[in-house]
């Protein structure tokens, strides 16, 4: 609710920037190594004849010359360009179910788009893959308020989804900064985390139906509302997470939770990275069932949003003082209660104050305040963007290790020379890092100047190797997509990876949906 | 911590009751459509010699006319008996995948089992299945008290493990009756829920990574620290609830929650089911973040339970003036703050009363207090078993329906005539129901004289076809096992059905693993 103006400012900027309207060569060039499998059918009039005789016209849209589609075939990080001269946008799953069986008979490859907001590349055609769109299912079907279970079509938008459960007391159990743009379908598939994972957990708890429809064209459909149903396989697990690859979602049924009475965030400057634990350490003790977002970021970070935000002064005074913090700690409590809970949180803040694990705080006092702190966080990752790209990596690694990455990193591009945050011939501004403490869920951001092949070399397989040593994860939640599929192997043993194929082959024997991604 | 005497009170009965002593024949004799498959190989010499060849001697038992390896062979609620001539009981891993892999190479069938207090019959062989017990790997691997993860063998006790992290200030994510005997291998392959799901959720979200050894003998190990990790499909979900039927699960990487400092139970008396739905929708909004469980119970059930615990006082004056209520509803409350959580109990309970939604209702004062409130909910499985037998059903349903199947099996045993609390010729004494409202998950309890073909009659597939028309689950908790294997219909689609035979295939292609159950 407070954060609806974020969502605005975040997809405005992008559009505005020169970045996004600068042109992009094709992924099939930029990855020559990367094939179109020939055994994929290439569309022709016999195929658009057939989808006209399942779809309405205005529900099909194909690539001209002056218009190719662009919306659907790049991702909106520009990274990623496939070549697809059609996109379908059924509206019901019986249609889905139409187009998937008859793709799947002719070997016509297809990649499910939901708001295409992904950030590893699943979601464009890397060749000229046909772009099965959900946007036309956007209805919601049914809301329960005395259990809180939303039933929803995929292709809703997940900031309506949160608007229309908070009208009746609940909220969506996952938080986002794309909520304005992604979809519930795409979130499922995806297995989103975002900013309330350590409060409401995993989707894999929450999501308790889902309806998908094989590559097959078989509808498979446990659109229930049951917290408890141990009646064989819970195979709806398997797409959760599964990127488009096994199956598409065409419907979710999700457990929302009782909306909270009271919000309070806190903005905290720390001088360590072992004190930001031990912060958390006692936050999660002291807080408890309270905690909803415990969220670090880097100086280096906030002093790249300061530069994005110009007009929003800096929270803390310290950072103007030139004593600078090296962290600053956000801190959410949500609850029943705002008296318990002011008084839990000032409580908790006067005890890492006495102990001298934060050098200063502030608390939000109203709405604003709480909105403009959370932009604070929540604008990193567009002011890592703004001066022309960013390589982003979301990893999970254990808590002691998980700043280790971002120090090492700066390390490396410092010994390559790579990096300045004035000269503009060196090709990185900055990587700053931030996350999830309370998920071990890193984000470590370089700020570039250009995409380049030199950085790439140096940041890749090097951070990968590093977390892989650290028995950390190469993907905490953006997923492989395109971008990390060569790279599952640092984060999953053999046996595994031969598991998730045999399961792959299982549901999609052919291979027409989301190929080159994954696994 | 409060509840260990319960757990004792709870086997010791069992044990002394008569009911455990008298003798139950064959499974294979009690349901002669069930044929034993002859595929599966007769255990031989050579078998057992390869057997001594992997384990030491103390780590395999025979059965000799003097011991029929009856604990192992027979259920605990003496239900269902096997004719197992063999358990193995290895201590690693390596031994699991050895026997499993030699298994499967000359088709022995297998059954895993954990603590064997499932109750539908999963855990206990129907012919000559090996029996495979956990029992021996019994080792925490480690605990982390930052992050709170748990990493344990799959034969560790739940109540050992509860222990454990207890003295390090965290909780294990599950509670349930047998947690003195069941294991936590078990609990994860059976998808256990139990008692504080509300506040926990399901193990689908809890459960970070599991060890499973394959049927071929493959070992599939995921046993990391993260609480996100999206490099593809999140294959250990399949396990979680596969009843040992896809795989073993030898080991378990849990993330634990910070323990509550605070614990308040009430017990209170409603007179009408919908109020029970709308005292549980006030709590949701008022208690919120600190509800841990919502149980209900029939007055019948609670009659019966006093029968059982004759020394301890009914908490309710109500009971004894004759103006008895319907229902009762404990609700119990977790937070880190004893004064706020009293401060919201008490002010929800005013008001629930001010409302007229409860006509009575109790505050435990003490530990003491909230153990023996607690008996009047843990105990009624047992108090519905004492007079020789109990059917149970253990099954989800939309809250509005979740006791209209009770009222409706008690006129449909009336009906036939098969139900008396007093007439000891008839072989029903009464059909109560309980459980956990926060989950929708109702417990159908027909306590008998004894088991009977003609009540089994009547109450099945009637049970199940009711659950059905009302889009619930046929087992919210209790899993299918052999008792309901072949009532998966009732709760899943044929589609679904299919794709669990498919994975059922993929994974246990030669189908040595736990058959007969489940799908």
């Amino acid at each position: 609710m407070f954060k609806k103006a974020i969502v605005s400012i975040r997809y405005n900027s992008l559009k505005k920037s020169n970045f996004y309207y600068r042109s992009l060569s094709y992924t099939s060039e930029r990855y020559p190594q990367v094939q179109r499998d020939t055994k994929f059918k290439r569309l022709n009039e016999d195929d658009i004849s057939h989808f006209n005789s399942i779809l309405s016209k205005d529900q099909i849209l194909h690539a001209t010359p002056d218009n190719p589609l662009i919306i659907y075939n790049e991702d909106w990080m520009k990274k990623y360009k496939g070549q697809s001269s059609l996109v379908l946008k059924p509206k019901t799953t019986t249609q889905v179910s139409q187009i998937l069986a008859y793709c799947n008979k002719v070997q016509l490859a297809m990649v499910p788009q939901g708001g295409n907001t992904g950030l590893v590349g699943g979601s464009v055609p890397v060749f000229d893959e046909i772009i099965l769109s959900l946007s036309n299912m956007n209805n919601i079907r049914s809301f329960d308020e005395l259990t809180g279970v939303l039933k929803c079509d995929a292709g809703v938008i997940l900031q309506n989804a949160m608007d229309y459960v908070s009208d009746k007391g609940h909220v969506i159990p996952l938080d986002l900064g794309a909520k304005g743009s992604c979809q519930m379908g795409g979130v499922v598939a995806t297995n989103a985390g975002g900013l309330r994972f350590i409060k409401y957990g995993s989707l894999h708890g929450s999501v308790l139906g889902l309806e998908v429809v094989l590559p097959n064209g078989q509808i498979l459909n446990s659109m229930k509302s049951l917290r408890k149903d141990n009646t064989g396989y819970d195979w709806k697990q398997l797409f959760i997470g599964s990127e488009g690859t096994l199956g598409i979602v065409t419907g979710v049924s999700i457990l929302t939770a009782p909306k909270p009475k009271a919000n309070n965030v806190a903005f905290l400057a720390v001088d360590s990275f072992s004190n930001v634990l031990e912060v958390f350490k006692r936050a999660k003790g002291e807080l408890n069932e309270i905690l909803s977002a415990f969220e670090f970021m880097d100086s280096t970070a906030e002093k790249l949003t300061e530069k994005y935000l110009p007009d929003l002064p800096f929270p803390l005074e310290s950072d103007q003082e030139g004593n600078e913090p090296s962290f600053y700690v956000l801190i959410e409590t949500s609850g029943s209660n705002k008296e318990h809970d002011d008084n839990k949180l000032e409580s908790f803040l006067e005890k890492v104050m006495e102990s001298e694990l934060i050098v200063d705080g502030t608390i939000a006092q109203d709405e604003t305040e709480l909105t403009n702190l959370w932009n604070w966080r929540e604008m990193i990752p567009e002011s890592t963007q703004m001066n022309g790209g960013v390589y982003k990596y979301d990893v999970s690694l254990p808590l002691p290790d998980l700043y280790s990455l971002v120090e090492a990193t700066n390390e490396r591009l410092k010994k390559f020379n790579l990096m300045s945050e004035t000269e503009s011939s060196k090709p990185v501004i900055a990587a700053v890092g931030f996350g999830h403490i309370g998920d071990g869920n890193l984000h470590l951001n370089i700020a570039v100047r250009e995409y380049n092949k030199e950085v790439e070399k140096v940041l890749e397989p090097f951070i990968y190797e590093f977390v892989s040593s650290k028995n950390g994860s190469i993907s905490a939640e953006h997923g492989l997509g395109f971008q990390k599929k060569n790279y599952i192997k640092y984060s999953k043993n053999d046996n595994e990876i031969q598991i998730m194929k045999d399961i792959k082959r299982e549901f999609d024997p052919n291979g027409i949906l989301n190929p080159y991604k994954c696994v």
